[in-house]
C-alpha cells in the first residue's frame, strides 16, 4: 500500500490478540461478554468477533445499532439513555433484533408503553461515581418507581442494572483504579441483592476497558461491555491498562516540513484526523499522539521524548530532541499512535489493514 | 424539519450577512478576497460565494481542492505545505484548474521541476510568529535559495509571501490582536519591499479571521484568506472577533436525562458531533459549547451560566443554574453553539438549513 496522506492503519494481529485476551478473561471469570462496538464501528472487525463466537454486542446509538443489524447482528444493547425522539426507529429495529435499552427516568416508560408493539429489554443505568448519566446508585425511590411502573408494561422486560465507570479513565495509579472498581462492585451488588428477592433474574453489567482489563475480582458481575480494548490507545496506556505494543491502530502521516532549530516537524495529520483529545506527560504538558516508525509488518515502540504537541485542522506539530531531529526528513511517512482511538477511527472513516484490506467504518455510511 | 438526533443547523441569513460583511471589508481596503473553504467545505455554501462574485478560493488539502474543482471552481490556493507524496494528484488537478501551492523548503522544488508538465503558482509560506509551519520571516538565506532555484524552473510561477497568524486565536484582548497584526504586517511588508525590486509582482497574502475581521490597517497587503468568518464560533466570540448573534451554526441536541440536584442535563451530542475543542470561561474552567433555545427561525442568545462542560463520544453534560434547571425537560431539543465550527461541521458531514435544505459537506464524500 502506498501512503500519500493521513491513513488509518490497523494491525490485525494485535487486534485479534486483544480480542482473544478479553474473551479468555470473560471465560475465566464466567462473564457474559457483550463487547462495545462504538470503538471500531466496523462490520469487518465485527466479523472477527463473530468468528470467535461473540453474538451479543453493545452500541452507543440507534443508528449504530441499525448498521450492525443490517450486517446480521441480532442481540444488541444500546448503551445510551433512551432518546424518546427516536421511538419510531427503535420500534422498527426492535422488530428486526433483540434490543436492550437504558432507562434513566420513569417518565420515559409512558411512551414505551404506548408505542411499543413487541417486547424490549431494558436496564436501569446506574451512576456509581462517574456522574455522566444514570440514576445515582442510592436513589432507591427512583429505581423503585421505574421497576414498579415497568411491571405493569408487558412490552418491557427488566434485565438488570448497568453502569459505566468512566471515572476509571482519570486515574493516576492502578491502586486508584482498584478503588473505583471495588466501589462500583459494592454499589452494584448492593442493588442486585436488594432487588433479587423480588426479581431473581436481575443481572449486573459493567463496562469500562481499564477495569475489565486489569481487575481480577468480578464476584457478582454477570456481564462486561468493554470496547476500547480492541484497539487501545495512549489514554489506556497512560492508565496502565495496556502496553504500548497492544495499541492496534496508528495514523500514517507524511512529514511536510522540518524545523531543525526548534526540533519540530510538521505532519500532514491534524484534528480532522486524530481528534483534539489529549493527555498529559509526566511534566504536565499536553500531547495529542506519539510517533512511531512504520514497517510493512507494523510499527515499533514510539520515539522517546517525541510528542505530537499541537494540532490544527490538518497540521500536526511534533516536538522531538536535538539528537533525533536529523532522523526525520520531508516526505517520510510516520505513524501516530492516537490518544483516543474511538474518536480517531470515527474521523478517519476507513481502516487500512497491514495485510492490505480496506475495512468499513459506520461513519463512512452516515 | 423534525429533529430527533444531533443535527447541524445552519442559519442562511447569518451566513450571507457574514459573507457580505467580509466582501465589503475586502472591497473597502481594496484587497483580493480568496476565502478559505476549509470551514464550510460545502459546494452548496460555496455557491453563495459564487453568487456574490467570488471566483478565487483557498482550501487546506488536495482532496478538498478536487471536491471544489469538481464543482467548477478553477482558481485555488492549497494553503498547506506542499506534500510531495501527492504529486500525481496535484499534476492531475493542475491540468483542470489554476492552482497555487505553498513551498516551505528548497528541496521540494526538485520533484516539481521533474514532474510538473504545466505552470503552477507558488507562495512561500512565512512564519510571522505562530510557529506552526512556514519559513521564519527573517530566514532570508532559505527564501533566497527557493527564489533563485525556482527562477530556473519554468513551470513555477512565484506569487508572493503568504502567512497565517494563527496566534491571533490565543489573544486575551483586542490590543494583543492588534499587536499581532501590526507585527505580521511589518514582517510581511519587509519581505515585499526586500524582494520587490527584483520581483515587482510579489504579493502579500494573510489569513486569519480575527485580524481580517477586526483590523483596519491593511496597507501593503494584497490578499486576505479568512475562512471561519462564514460561521464564526465561540472561540471567535471569546477573542471578540464576532458577536454571539453572528454565529451561524448550532448543533441541535435532544435532552436525554435531567439531574436536578446537580443542575445538569445530559445531551445526545458528544465529541463525535462537536469535537473536543474547548475554550475557558472567565473562571478558567473549560467548556465545549453554550446552549441556546431553538426556534423555527433560528436561535436566541445562549442561556447565562449554562455551559457544555464535558463530552464523551455521544454524551454531552451541560451544567446550568438552580434557577434554570427546571426550564429543561427530557425530550427537549436544544442548540449547542460550537467552540470550533470547522471541526464540528467536519464531524457532522451535512448541514440542515433553517429553510429546510440539506447541504453537502466534503467529509460526506471521503
Amino acid at each position: 500500500m502506498e501512503i500519500i496522506k493521513p491513513t488509518l492503519l490497523l494491525d490485525p494481529f494485535k487486534c485479534q490478540r486483544n480480542l482473544q485476551n478479553m474473551i479468555d478473561k470473560a471465560n475465566l471469570y464466567n462473564l457474559n461478554f457483550r463487547p462495545h462496538f462504538k470503538t471500531h464501528q466496523s462490520k469487518n472487525i465485527a466479523n472477527w468477533f463473530r468468528d470467535k463466537g461473540v453474538d451479543k454486542i453493545t452500541v452507543s446509538s440507534i443508528d449504530m445499532a441499525e448498521y450492525f443489524i443490517d450486517d446480521g447482528w441480532d442481540d444488541i444493547t444500546i448503551a445510551f439513555p433512551f432518546n424518546r425522539l427516536e421511538i419510531d426507529k427503535l420500534i422498527a429495529l426492535n422488530q428486526r433484533a433483540k434490543i436492550n435499552i437504558l432507562i434513566v427516568d420513569v417518565d420515559s416508560l409512558d411512551i414505551l408503553k404506548m408505542r411499543l408493539t413487541e417486547k424490549i429489554g431494558f436496564y436501569i443505568k446506574i451512576d456509581t461515581g462517574y456522574h455522566r448519566s444514570g440514576i445515582e446508585f442510592d436513589q432507591f425511590d427512583q429505581i423503585d418507581k421505574i421497576l414498579f411502573t415497568s411491571e405493569l408494561i408487558p412490552q418491557l422486560e427488566f434485565k438488570g442494572f448497568l453502569t459505566h465507570s468512566g471515572n476509571s479513565y482519570n486515574v493516576e495509579s492502578p491502586m486508584q483504579l482498584e478503588e473505583i472498581h471495588k466501589d462500583t462492585l459494592i454499589k452494584m451488588i448492593n442493588l442486585k441483592n436488594k432487588y433479587s428477592t423480588i426479581l431473581p433474574n436481575v443481572t449486573i453489567s459493567i463496562g469500562d476497558t481499564p477495569c475489565c482489563k486489569m481487575m481480577t475480582d468480578f464476584e457478582g458481575v454477570d456481564e462486561i461491555r468493554p470496547g476500547n480494548f480492541i484497539f487501545h490507545d495512549l489514554m489506556q496506556q497512560r492508565i496502565g491498562s495496556c502496553a504500548v505494543d497492544e495499541i492496534a491502530v496508528a495514523v500514517a502521516c507524511p512529514i511536510v516540513q522540518i524545523n531543525e532549530s526548534r526540533c519540530e516537524f510538521v505532519l500532514y495529520g491534524g484534528a480532522a484526523h486524530l481528534s483534539k483529545e489529549s493527555v498529559k506527560d509526566q511534566m504536565g504538558e499536553q500531547y495529542f499522539g506519539k510517533v512511531v516508525d512504520l514497517f510493512p509488518y507494523g510499527w515499533m515502540d514510539p520515539y522517546p521524548e517525541t510528542y505530537l504537541r499541537s494540532l490544527s485542522q490538518e497540521h500536526g506539530i511534533v516536538k522531538t530532541t536535538p539528537q533525533l531531529i536529523s532522523r526525520f526528513k520531508i516526505g517520510d511517512v510516520l505513524g501516530v499512535l492516537p490518544v483516543h482511538s474511538c474518536l480517531t477511527a470515527n474521523l478517519m472513516k476507513h481502516y487500512h489493514t497491514l495485510d492490505n484490506k480496506v475495512f468499513d467504518h459506520f461513519a463512512a455510511n452516515s
